[in-house]
C-alpha cells in the first residue's frame, strides 16, 4: 500500500484532461486522440535523432524516450503522449538476449520451446526498467496538462516473439507449443504476465497516467484458444491493475472475434482496429469506452477522404459511453506527417 | 452456348467423388478433403522437379504444372487436386511485366497507380493461357476419379499486387486508391474481374470439376467498404460462372465478419479459416457447404493434437448441409509432408 500512495502521490492531476475523461467513460469537452506509433517512424525529427543510435539503446536512454515521445506532442498537438519504447524492452531489461534489427524486428537469440527454456527465463525486478521510469518523470515534469500513456506487450506476442525467435508471420510454432505442451505454454504466458505487470507497475509508479496492453498477435487466435490460452493470463496483467489508479487500455489488430473476451481481462478502454465499425463493437462489449478506428492507410488518400471518415468514426464512436479517437493500429511509416496534424486538427472541430 | 456444351462435353463424369458431393451441398460417402497448398513448397520432390525453373516459367510449363499438381494427390491420397498456379499467372499471360521473385513474392515492373495505367493494362485472352489449359487436359488424364480444382486470385487481391507493386502488409497505396479514386479503382476491379473470369472459363473449358476465387486479402477490409468496392466485381466473377457446371468456392483469411457478403456474391461453398468455428459459420451463411478450417500450425503441434482437432472440425461441419475439409489457409512451407499424409488418413476414418 506504501507504494500505492507513493504511486498516487506521484502522478499529475489531471482530471479533465479530455483523454483522461473518455478513457473513464465520461464526456470530455472534445473528442481526444492519439495515435498508435505517433512518435517514432513517421517524423523526420525523429529519424534525425536516432542516426547512430540503435533501437533499443534509445530504448535505455531516458533523455532519448523523452524527447522522442515529445515530439508528435508539440508537432500534432494530440492529447495523450505514448512512451516510446518497444514490447521487448522488459525482456531485455530482465536479460533475455535479444536485439532489434532494423528492417527485420527483434531476434531472439535462443529462442524459447521448451519447458527448460520457460523454467530459464530470467524474471524481471522493477530496478532493470528504472531507465525508462527516469524517462516518465522527465516526461511527466514536460508535459504540462499531456497525459502520459505506458504500455507494455500483452503475454501472447510477447511469446510469440519468443518461441519463434523473431516477428511471425503465422506463428506455427507458438502455437504448436500452445496446442502440444499446454503446461509450458501456461508457465510461459503466466512468466510473462509477470514481466508485463512488473513492467506497467514500474511506468505507473513514476507517474504514467494510463496504460495499454498490446496484444499486436492475438487475433491470429480463435476465440476458443484465446480464451483457454491466453486470457487467464492477460486478466492477470489488466486485473493486476484495477487498483492502479489509472485507467487501462486494451488492443489488438483483427480482433472483431475477441473484444467480449478482451474486456472480460479487465480494461476500461477496448481498443478496435478499422474491420469492426464503433458502433458494432459497441455492442460487443456495452457498456465500455472504445479507443479506434481509423485505418492508417486512410492517411494516405487525401484529406477529403480522411474528414468523411473521421466523421463516420466519430458518429460511430457515440453507440459507446466515451470514445477516444485513434487509429485502427499503428501510424504507417510512409505517412506524411502534416497529414497528421491536420488531422488531429479536424478531429477537434468535431 | 457451343462453348458451353463443348465444356460439358469435356468433363469427366465424376458425379459421386465426395469432394464435388459435398461441393454441390450433398452427402458424400466420406468428409472429402484436400488441403490448400497441398502442391508445392512442403514437398521435397517438388523442391527436386523446380530445381532450376523459375515459378512463372513452371506455371506454363504444361508438363511440369501437371506433375506438381499430381504428386500431393499420390502422396496423400486427398479428394482433390488443386491445379498448380499463382494467382498473378492470368496478369502474366495478359502481359503485365512481373516475376515472381524467390523469397519475396510477385514483383511489378510498373505499378498500377491512376487512370491512365488501369486503361494501358492489357486484356487477357484465353488463348494466351492455353499452356494452363494443356495443363489441365493432361491432368484430367491422369487423375481417374480424382477431382481438379481450378482456381484465380480475387480482383481485390490482385489489385493489391498491382498497386502496392508487390505483397504488402498494410495495402496503404491499393485502400488510398480505393477512397480518393472510386472511380479508377471500380475500372480497374472491373478489368480484373474480367480477367479471372477469362482465366477460369478457359479452365473449365478445359475440364477443371471446380473453382476456388482466392480473395486472400479482403480480410483487410470492413463489411462496409468490401460491400462497396469489393463485392460487385466478386460477383461478376462468381455469378459470371454460375451457369458453367462446376462448383464454385470463395476463400478468404481472416474474413468471419465478411462471410455472408462473400457468399452472396455467388458461391456453393464459403471457405472459412480456422478464426471462424464452422458452427458459427454456418449461421453466418445458413444452408450454404463450407470449407475449412483447421489452423496450418496445427500440423506442427503432434498427432494427438491434429486427431482432436480434426474430430471438433468434423462435428462442428455438421452445423452446414456440407462440409469439405481443408485448411483454414495453405500448407506452411515447412510442414512435414508425412504429417498431412496421416491427418487425411484420419480425415478419412471420421
Amino acid at each position: 500500500m506504501t507504494d500505492l500512495i507513493t504511486q498516487v502521490a506521484a502522478r499529475r492531476d489531471l482530471s479533465t484532461a479530455p483523454f483522461l475523461v473518455a478513457a473513464r467513460g465520461g464526456a470530455p469537452e472534445r473528442v481526444p486522440v492519439w495515435f498508435m506509433r505517433q512518435a517514432g517512424r513517421s517524423l523526420p525529427e525523429y529519424r534525425e535523432l536516432r542516426k547512430g543510435t540503435r533501437m533499443l539503446d534509445a530504448c535505455f536512454d531516458p533523455a532519448m524516450v523523452a524527447e522522442i515521445t515529445l515530439q508528435p506532442v508539440r508537432r500534432h498537438g494530440v492529447d495523450a503522449a505514448i512512451l516510446f519504447s518497444d514490447i521487448v524492452v522488459p525482456l531485455v531489461a530482465a536479460g533475455v538476449d535479444l536485439d532489434i534489427v532494423a528492417g527485420t524486428g527483434p531476434v531472439v537469440a535462443a529462442p524459447v520451446r521448451d519447458a527448460a527454456a520457460v523454467k530459464a527465463l530470467p524474471a524481471l525486478d522493477a530496478q532493470q526498467v528504472d531507465k525508462v521510469a527516469d524517462a516518465v518523470r522527465l516526461l511527466t515534469a514536460e508535459l504540462g496538462e499531456t497525459p502520459l500513456i505506458g504500455f507494455a506487450g500483452a503475454p501472447f506476442t510477447l511469446a510469440s516473439y519468443l518461441v519463434e525467435g523473431g516477428p511471425s508471420r503465422n506463428h506455427e510454432l507458438t502455437k504448436a507449443l500452445m496446442y502440444a505442451e499446454p503446461d509450458t505454454w501456461h508457465a510461459l504466458l503466466d512468466h510473462l504476465a509477470d514481466t508485463a505487470l512488473t513492467f506497467l507497475r514500474a511506468q505507473i509508479a513514476a507517474g504514467v497516467d494510463a496504460v495499454q496492453l498490446f496484444d499486436s498477435w492475438a487475433g491470429a487466435l480463435s476465440l476458443r484458444d484465446y480464451r483457454e490460452f491466453v486470457l487467464p493470463h492477460s486478466t492477470k496483467v489488466l486485473s493486476g491493475l484495477a487498483d492502479a489508479g489509472v485507467p487501462r487500455i486494451h488492443f489488438g489488430v483483427g480482433t472483431g472475434h475477441l473484444l467480449a473476451a478482451m474486456r472480460e481481462a479487465g480494461t476500461d478502454v477496448v481498443g478496435v482496429d478499422w474491420r469492426t465499425p464503433l458502433d458494432v463493437a459497441a455492442k460487443a462489449v456495452p457498456g465500455s469506452a472504445l479507443q479506434g478506428n481509423l485505418d492508417p492507410a486512410t492517411l494516405f488518400a487525401g484529406d477529403d477522404v480522411i474528414r468523411r471518415e473521421v466523421s463516420r468514426i466519430v458518429d460511430e464512436g457515440r453507440a459507446a459511453p466515451a470514445h477516444v479517437f485513434n487509429l485502427g493500429h499503428g501510424v504507417l511509416p510512409e505517412t506524411d506527417p502534416d497529414v497528421i496534424t491536420r488531422t488531429v486538427d479536424f478531429i477537434h472541430t468535431r
